[in-house]
C-alpha cells in the first residue's frame, strides 16, 4: 500500500525534517509512528527538505508500507495516537507508484512571518522573527520594489548558502510578495524550487534594504554577482513556514 | 517607585497568574525577574486571576519596589532578560498609589477559541480547543442565541465552579458574541467581573447547545436555577485568553 499525506508540524523541536542519527527530525517521527501505525516498517519521502526550526503549514509525504491494511481515510485518526503533538498528518489518499512527492512538485510557496515590535510577544516566540528595531515607515515600499527584481527565472546563486549539493542554481520565481499587517510583515515566495536557506536569504536581504544598506535597484547587481557575500543575511528560521506544494493538475489521478 | 505594566503570557506551562508555594506560576515569575532587574524585592498585584493553560494577550499588574531606579520607559528592555520566553512586559508607567490594578478595573474582555477540525493542528496545540466532532452548521446560530440570553445583570451561580470564594454571583455582561472564521469558532465575553471558570462554562454550555443537549431558550431556565449542574460542560483552558482589561477613564491620570 502507498499513501499520499498532507502533514503539518511546528518545526521549532526538530533538527529539520530530514533524518540524522542521534537527532530528533520529522521524518525519523513520522517513520517511527506510521510503522507503529501500521504495524510493519514504512519508507516515508518527503516532498522537501526544511532546515531545523522551520514550520510546515502543508508538507507532503508519501509513505510505502508493505502490509498496510489502513484504509487512507481512517489513516490521520489511525495515526495520531502515535504522532507527538507537534506533528499532524491532516489527510490521506491512495497513491499510485508512478508519482514521486519530491520530483513530481512543480512549485512550492514560503510564509516568512516577520513582528516588529519593541518588545516580543510569547505568542510569536519561536513562530515569528521577532524584530525590535523598527523598520522605517518607507521599509515596505522598498521591500516590494526590491522583490520585483527577483521574480522570473534567474541564477540564485548569490541566495545559497554553502551546504546546497545541486548542480543548478537556477530557478522561477512567480510571486514575491510583502504585506504589512498591524506590527506585523508577511513575505510570500512562491517557486518552482529554491536553494538551501534562499527564502532565508531573501527575506534577510529585504530587511537589510529596508534600513537602507541596499537599494532596491542593488538587487539586480547582487543576483548578477553570483556571490553570497554580496547579499544580505540570513533571517532566522522561526519565522518560516512551508505554506503550500502544488502539483501537475494530472498527478490529482494518482492522489 | 511605582509601576503599572502591561504583560502578555502564554499560560500553558503555568499552574495559573498566582503564587503557589513549589509551582511554576506567573506571579512568582514576574516577583522573580522583576526583583533581579531592579535589584530589590518587589510586590506584585494582577488584575485578575487566570487558571492554569489560561493565557493573557492584555495582562495588567502594579509593580511595588522599595528602591526601583529604573525609568518606566526602560522597565520593558531591562526586565526582558530577566523573564522567561512565556512572559513578556509590553509596556510599563509610573503609577499612582490610589490605584488599584484589581479593584479600580471596570471592565474585562476574554476571547476563547476553538478550532473545529477532524484532526487538530501543531499550531492550535495548547492554544485552542482542538474540537474534533463537527459542530453541526446551524450551531452557529443556535450560539448566537443562546448567548444572547447572557447579557445583561445576572446570577451566574449556574456558571460558576465551586472554589470560587465571592460572596455575590451578580455580574453585568455587556458582550458576548460568537464569530465564524474558516473552521475557527471565537467567543468574545466582556463583563464588568468574572467568576471562577466562568467563560468556560459558558463556552461549554454554547457549544453544547450547537450540538443540541440544549435549546437557546434553556438559558433562562438554567440562569434561573443558579445550579452549576444544570448549564453545560467546563471547557478546557487552552483556548482562553484574557484580551483586554478596563479602568475608568480617570484612571488615566495615575498610569
Amino acid at each position: 500500500m502507498r499513501y499520499f499525506a498532507r502533514v503539518q508540524y511546528l518545526g521549532t523541536d526538530f533538527s529539520g525534517f530530514q533524518v540524522q542519527q542521534g537527532k530528533r527530525t520529522v521524518q525519523g517521527e513520522l517513520c517511527r509512528a506510521l510503522a507503529e501505525t501500521l504495524g510493519t516498517p514504512v519508507r516515508v519521502t518527503g516532498c522537501s527538505r526544511t532546515d531545523a526550526g522551520v514550520h510546515a503549514k502543508d508538507f507532503c509525504i508519501t509513505i510505502d508500507a508493505d502490509g498496510g491494511t489502513i484504509p487512507p481515510d481512517a489513516l490521520p485518526f489511525a495515526a495520531a495516537r502515535f504522532l507527538p503533538w507537534d506533528i499532524s498528518l491532516i489527510s490521506a489518499k491512495e497513491c499510485d507508484d508512478s508519482f514521486h512527492v519530491r520530483y513530481d512538485v512543480t512549485a512550492k510557496e514560503y510564509l516568512y512571518r516577520l513582528v516588529n515590535r519593541k518588545v516580543s510577544s510569547p505568542f510569536d516566540v519561536h513562530r515569528a522573527w521577532c524584530l525590535a528595531r523598527p523598520i522605517p515607515i518607507e521599509g515596505l515600499s522598498l521591500m516590494r520594489r526590491a522583490a520585483a527584481y527577483f521574480i522570473g527565472t534567474q541564477d540564485f546563486s548569490a541566495f545559497t548558502a554553502e551546504g546546497g549539493k545541486v548542480m543548478s542554481h537556477v530557478r522561477t520565481l512567480s510571486r514575491f510578495t510583502v504585506e504589512k499587517q498591524g506590527d506585523e510583515y508577511l513575505f510570500r515566495v512562491r517557486a518552482d524550487g529554491f536553494l538551501y536557506h534562499m527564502v532565508r536569504i531573501l527575506v534577510g536581504t529585504l530587511v537589510e534594504t529596508a534600513f537602507g544598506r541596499y537599494r532596491p535597484e542593488d538587487m539586480r547587481e547582487i543576483l548578477d554577482s553570483r556571490d553570497r557575500s554580496c547579499a544580505g543575511m540570513t533571517a532566522p528560521p522561526d519565522g518560516l513556514y512551508l505554506d503550500a506544494v502544488f502539483y501537475e493538475k494530472d498527478a490529482n489521478r494518482f492522489l
